[in-house]
């Protein structure tokens, strides 16, 4: 049994949508929805976020031309942020990068520079290993799944 | 030429993160990170966020078994989103599902059957609470174009 959920907004009335490549799955950018930006989404297929510096709706790519047709809505398990499926025409980051994520990597993946092999091994002794006990550093356990 | 940014968090000292598997690039779920949080993921690996109704620390999977082992950490263009890629052990929504947006379908892709109920919540969508007047949460000093 699946519950179906309304979308549900923040104190400001907003709601973080992620926004993801239907083509490559890429992550593209996370933007902001009021209810009417969502409806707008949701009416016309042309993805539509509330700007919180300029205080009003935008319509992704109405000025760069880089336009996102929605494929897909969803809302995560708590009605509060939006998924977005789309297919993005051109750049979808102001700064002409292909995501917004593409500038700054805090951690890389240790695996991307060495073999298959190391990598592989270190997926088994993720999956093998029990929970070790928390760092010192970490907070006591909690309820959160 | 690529800038590299520091992490911005808002007012509440938060930063959204997203969350997307590693291995099929499906987005899983979206949490809150403090910059503790997001130091203690860089540092273990382990993905690690605040909860905003319990307000504390949590690491994912500590209760559940359903860890996170972090791949690598990105940023976006304002510095303010975190986008963590992850292996993901057992399903990544604490109802059970693979991700957190499995249950509720607004807007179906057309060139795919999907659910039947799609017409009737986002009707309701439409219904939805009107748009706010102003919603006045701190703005970054851009957003993607």
């Amino acid at each position: 049994m699946v519950d179906m959920l309304e979308p549900r907004f923040n104190a400001d009335g907003l709601a973080p949508a992620v926004v993801q490549d239907a083509a490559d799955s890429k992550v593209l950018m996370l933007a902001w929805m009021d209810a009417e930006a969502l409806r707008r989404t949701l009416e016309t297929r042309r993805a539509t976020y509330w700007s919180r510096s300029r205080q009003t709706h935008w319509v992704k790519g109405e000025t760069s031309g880089h336009r996102q047709r929605v494929r897909e809505v969803r809302l995560d398990c708590d009605g509060d942020t939006i998924l977005l499926k789309v297919d993005q025409l051109g750049p979808a980051c102001h700064t002409g990068t292909p995501t917004c994520f593409d500038a700054t990597l805090l951690l890389s993946d240790p695996a991307s520079a060495d073999s298959p092999s190391t990598n592989r091994l270190a997926d088994q002794v993720f999956e093998a290993a029990p929970a070790p006990a928390a760092p010192a550093s970490a907070a006591p356990a909690s309820e959160a799944a």
